[in-house]
């Protein structure tokens, strides 16, 4: 079983870039304990600022045989059609992740312009929500 | 650790009510899962058709000892002030939890009043969608 | 053949309540002149001020053997997504009817959330939109 | 009595346009049934996909000693203030009817212009609508 | 004289509930309160989360002989078309009061759809915007 | 000097239609008086309830030698791109009239698609604003 | 017969602000004309910058016999709820006049608030539009 | 104690404007009613159709030992951003009051812009809401 | 192989209307130059400024063994249903086309009513407009 | 005469990528295909999933002597206003492409922030979209 | 070289208004301030809470020799069209300046109704935008 | 002292890319002569077109020990939520401008979507808003 792990703007900065919304646990720290948690699964992880580059890696996850994405797209959550439309051309089953729950915040992050492409959503635990979107998907991917 | 699993509108119908979009299962066999998987959580169920009996729910549960609620507020997510207030009178961490992925359905059913008072949310896993909410709640008491 | 005359909000109160919107005749006067026309139909009837109830009243007839429901749902016509879910859960036909020509009144009249679930609409005639309702049903259930 | 059957635009295709959504039913065989049911009422019937010549028609019957007119004003409904400025100028009765529930459909078609003018609606029957808005006329004028 | 202080969701929990919006005096002190400053009227109370209760409320007052309300809607202010109709239909006069000033709240709370039925509006005096409501129906009353 | 005096929907029925809106003197009357105050122009007349109709109208006051239009687009002023187009096509001064003032009306009154296309607006002044546009224009072909 | 001609801010400039828009006439010739063409008529004439100095004129206006009112004003024509409010206070006759033809401009121009509470509204045909709105005044006090 | 009872445009003119609105009582009346029931308070009076001349009233009030402002902005309570400004920047308490409820009427007075800044608002009661906002200013300023 | 090319509004004025928009050849010549340069196919032509006329020539196509409509709807375009409802009625491919590229122009010419109903859109490349939509049917009914 | 043919996001999985939608044909065989036709052009191809790639595409075509462009820009035909702003910079006749007929799809795709920028569109025709928009740029280049 | 320094609503209060929001310098201090970076120019100042003051203002700048304004408009920023036909009227290069960054606060502070008549804006570097403004001036008039 | 001059989308183009609206210099010309003018100041300089290559270049930067970024995102000042994130990820002020000024432009360049992010606006002056933005975080660093 592969699966990655994808993340998009800004989220290469977790645990330095604004704390008190995002945490200080840092994307490294996360990844581990999610491969200690799942060691059977193999945890792929890519991060990109670039809309272009995150929908190569989508693609490239379908091509490579991952079968399942765990997609904290940041801010491209809330503009971007294009990868609406690589969540839908790539097939694969994605889960939406937010470290911070949207809704709280500004109202132009209320609106997920990928969730209708997307298995389900996950957001407001903090890093737990990345174990969160493994969990259901492996729980999706086992029917 | 006393949990309460809190139900909104139709869905005492679960596993008959137009299953093809909310699953075949039933509320009783979902529940026996979730109690099974957590053998050392009280889980409370309470589920009702009337936004007031809910916010009466959402106090017991807050004077009676629970410590985490998964609230699946069915069609009152999208138009209920009072229950954001309440989630936020009782002073408990509450999950949103929806069985399908409300963005592919119905504009009105994109917006949601109570997420801005609830912990996080988890959408479109299907009855999955509990015990990945109950998984949130153990997670954050446990901080 | 049963049918299930159903009414929302303040029209327990017809013929007391704005007459000169909703006419002078009492609910039990229309209820005795419907049965009368329709001797071979068993019309049940109910009312709530009660969103909650409204919805149990509507799978208590799709349980209790009813075919079709005449209902006025009265201003919650205007904000329950919960009956639109309710109207499609219990999987009868449901014509949704009004005394007053609502397109008249004021603009949050104008939309119905509940229409959409329907069967169809009938609006403005006063209280003999009751009884056209009653021929709608009477006539699509002969199909 | 006379009355007026109005159809508005492309309901001379009645049984051959769209028959999932409008039925098999031609006008033709529509107004024999209506003129069967009621005999001792006097049925014209006009079309037009013109709105000018709509509007000329209204104003005609109101000329021609016609008492109430059925109007399925067609796509009309949602873009004629035209029409609605007729239907208030002619001061006749009339009952806006369509085949279809409107909205179940596009959201173009969930607003009506003309109805703010009309004694009431009657939509979602199929061509059980003219019958039930003839029986609302009949039932109007005999007061 | 009778009058009625009518309490919506969320306001039993009053002195408890986010006292630094709410206050932190209970309701049996605010009207022990009133009582002591108005000993000539008569000060009924009811409080209910349910929105179809608050409508029988409304209309048992009216029978009930009581002269004037008292009413804070809480959030069903932003929400009730219901509680609207309810209002002109029991015939008395209706004061809105709010304990805070809603319009430096979220945008949601600005809105009222009950203020049209009702004799006049008194927000943001915390407990005190209840005496305040009295004497505007006690003056009005005295007309 | 030639002038146009255009006239659309439901104007035909001036002087008998909502005379309280649109006043009490038929068209005939008011083009009377027109010719009688101004006896050196030709005044021609047209009317038609077809959008269509006035599209050709206007190209023909424009082959035909009219200088300037006056005109009346009734209903179609708020719902026409077409006559915009022809106003706009036929190079005449046109001047927009309305007998009532149609901003103290429904608000689907108060946007005018026509007005962009024409020379100025006059409205509100009963039968006297035709004689206004005939002023303005005489005085803006003066020029 | 006494008329005030009251002009709003930035029209002490007129001839020199933006020809190309309002024309090269000063208000002062203008005024000379339109006292030339109407010697039986006492034109009074004022203007003012400011809002409050506005509302002033309208109540002297109305208080020092003037029968009718010709108001230009400008830029408070799209922003003044108060100029609205004060021309339905002083209940005189008012038409509200523009140089331009307001809806060939930008967007914010198109809405007029204080268009409800006028007689009506002449706009576009340049200086000439005040004469124009005189007779229009004449006129109808004539009746 | 001093308090300054503020008044905006147009309300130089309560008793004679539109008294089926706001009442037949002129302001001289109602401030005499005032300080009889007040005695003890130092009533001031001021008045302005001037945006500016408000601001400074606001300001005046605060370097003059004024504790309390009851402020009818009138027409200015839905268009004034700088009256919002000027009620922060004097950092009195100012409870904001109309005669009418102004949510029956056009829906342009349902907005207030000023009401963000207050300490509350009185809505509804004709002149007696002037008398329940020095109540309210009273109690307020007694804490 | 028969192909209908109809035009809407304003159309027969082409070559004359507008040039620097529209282009100064007439549809005489554009259609002599499609004939030559399509002599296999039989090319008809209809205009007509009414929209009714136009729902007339659609169905005509239909029933005249025409297998594809060029469609330059021009004004109606952006203002009719019943247009778009006569293309889907009429069950033939229909392509919209237009001679400017409408984006660059006004805002209510951004939105097309009828492009859903029909199979492409070609619009901005002048009479050239019409040999590419003729070449986009041509190669759609050879498939 | 040298042409670009540039695609955008997704556009790479063009012939695997919802078939139902785009079409079976990969972007290879649609390229020899029209190089094919079009023996006398040099036609280029360039395709990247990144905005500011398909930027700098535009201008590398500008300065590598290219003479028109046919762009297929995916997702960020709807929210990219710099690829706009790069269209303008470039000064090549750009045509706007697309192979579904994007008014038949979700709301979001209706509107394009680029074709205000382009010389034409063409859309809806599947893989011939591209041929007519080569023959499109061949007839403007021709002039 | 004159210049103007002007001033619109509660900037009087500049030092000691919400100095979180606008800092603690009056405006004397940051006028000496200025003066002494720019010996070689004359700077003239004016403030106003009237908004019809301010136009007055901008007039007399043009007329007494002024070359250029630094306009800090307040609140009137985002209400007043009469400022933006000033500034156009009097035909001076004029810089709109605000102390605080308007986008990080209320939304009703994000609309800038006069930047469009501006040369340009500088905003949120408190006391040092008047001094930004005057650089921009100066280096605009030198051109 | 390090600065970072920092420009989006298309701005490698300046001086030769629609120089009626951006100028005919280039960029490089301006930063010479805004290094000449800051002799002590480091100045660094980035272009990129791709939204995910600026937000690289700003957490370079910051990481880079830069003080302060002078920031023209071009077109991705309306569309990036991504850089707004990205700007408060860095932590640096970060000053927003453009050469133009952006409100007399179309209305999709009103709005910018990292101003909040922002210390402040420099608009509208040409290459001299460079310069400015420079001063500005010269003096904000002094601080």
């Amino acid at each position: 079983m592969k699966l990655l792990i994808l993340n998009g703007p800004n989220l290469h900065r977790l645990g330095r870039r604004e704390p008190s919304i995002y945490g200080s646990d840092t994307m490294d720290i996360i990844l581990q304990r999610l491969q200690a948690a799942y060691p059977e699964v193999e945890l792929r992880y890519a991060q990109s600022n670039s809309e272009g580059a995150l929908i190569d890696h989508l693609y490239d996850a379908c091509d490579g045989g991952v079968q399942g994405v765990v997609f904290n797209a940041g801010a491209y959550t809330h503009t971007s059609v294009a990868l609406h439309d690589a969540i839908r051309g790539c097939e694969l089953p994605v889960v939406e992740v937010h470290l911070s729950n949207v809704h709280t915040r500004e109202p132009f992050r209320h609106k997920s312009l990928i969730a209708p492409a997307c298995l389900g959503v996950v957001a407001g635990f903090g890093a737990d929500s990345y174990r969160l979107a493994v969990e259901a998907l492996l729980h999706h991917l086992a029917k």
